[in-house]
């Protein structure tokens, strides 16, 4: 097998301020009520995080491997509103709402087409590696300010 | 082999109006950072409400079987405050904070000892099977009742 | 927001007889040892094989909502051979190795470039609702036996 | 709150040579064919191995902190036999089958009541924090050997 690029993981994009991030909903992400179970909403919402970090140019893994630290959720505000269903095409869509020295204030909501399935504001700290709150790295925070006036490509 | 009734999963108490029930950190249960992944407090509160149920005398998969409804999840509000490791014994506090006819609200409290990890209100809505709001079975709203006063052996 | 089509999530494609289909590891995937969880690899396995249905054409969702039945994994035979890390952008390569009318079985690779990091061969069987073996539908069988021969655009 | 002593989460014992340990299905467990979804047999498994090195007075969460090493799965074949439910109250039965210097053999059945659901062989490795095979603690494959002969109060 040659990969010729073509086979790559799905990657989400800056629409201005706001970041889309794709998902499938698969037999994992269900229970026997026949719908998204849950706790897997949140699993949806940190890919697209992680995801914003990646396409805004953050090595979030580097980071964790150099010893400097890592994001923590520490605190979740989550509405559900409707449910999704297997193999649904959902976006996950995050903008950032607060910007401070040592955690940043993410709104997201899962959508499926026009209707919102469920919203949250989500609170994720910067923690050092012996759990205490750290500053951000301050190269990050800056391009997060860019990010929040929709200048995505700094 | 032959099963004597000594090899049952855990199963939780009320202790007053407050039900406790156990829960140990499993691999699984972590990400690389070296604590529990954030989605999965989720599970283990969802385990204990599930619990709860089962300790008041309500047989929800019953209710689901005879397609009357389910519970689902309709808001949460959850905040983290300390991180729980592999092989941890945690517990899972549960208070009803109110009875309405076709949700509950629930205080939950993730513990380690006298160390509170993670505490949220869960709002949980009964939906019929084609997704609606519906009331709950009469004599469950009664049962939560008798919950909230602290009078588990109704 | 207006969904123009550029926002969906990640399809696999055949090559030949080979499906191939783009996993991203998130923090969700890994635990505290560093790397992937062993029975993750089982989650993404099973997205690349409802991916491999979705793009040959046949409707596994409408088949379940119909009461036809649904694939059920009836053995598995698993090899870990390279951990997998957070970021990592990996393929999951899966070929029909053989075509039976109440079941196949399928060899799946999860790779990271030309490194495997886990194969296993996957017996799925076709289950009516009430549990039983039961015969795929007709028309299934004959794509899948297309499939197997490298004509994925029948 | 004061915890005494009666809030434990569940633990596993020997019976002779084989380990049980219960396991609760709860809604995390199931996808929307209303069983147990097929990787997260995995999952209890897990549990059922974690548990079984406690009981055998076998610290793996200090030998990871001190670096010296962690188990990974190398190979697993499994088999489901029936489905689990909502509910059901399982039992994981372990037996070692074979010690070797740097990996063991763990048979695992997953049974409610007298039927069996799944069973599996795991080959599991001792793994250096670097990632290569490596030689088990002497004194931890002395106590498997012990266990393996039915042994467990060595």
């Amino acid at each position: 097998m040659v990969n010729d690029g073509r086979d790559q993981p799905v990657e989400g994009r800056f629409d201005g301020a706001e970041h889309r991030f794709p998902v499938r909903v698969y037999f994992e992400d269900t229970d026997l009520s026949g719908v998204v179970y849950h706790a897997n909403y949140l699993r949806f919402m940190e890919r697209a995080r992680s995801d914003m970090l990646r396409v805004a140019g953050i090595d979030q893994r580097a980071a964790m491997e150099a010893g400097e630290g890592a994001y923590a959720v520490a605190r979740m505000n989550i509405r559900y509103l409707a449910p999704a269903r297997l193999d649904d095409a959902l976006l996950v869509a995050s903008k950032l709402l607060k910007v401070h020295a040592a955690h940043v204030v993410v709104h997201q909501a899962v959508r499926r087409g026009e209707v919102i399935l469920a919203e949250a504001e989500v609170v994720a700290a910067w923690v050092a590696p012996e759990g205490g709150p750290k500053r951000q790295p301050a190269e990050w925070t800056r391009r997060f300010k860019e990010l929040m006036l929709g200048e995505p490509q700094a």
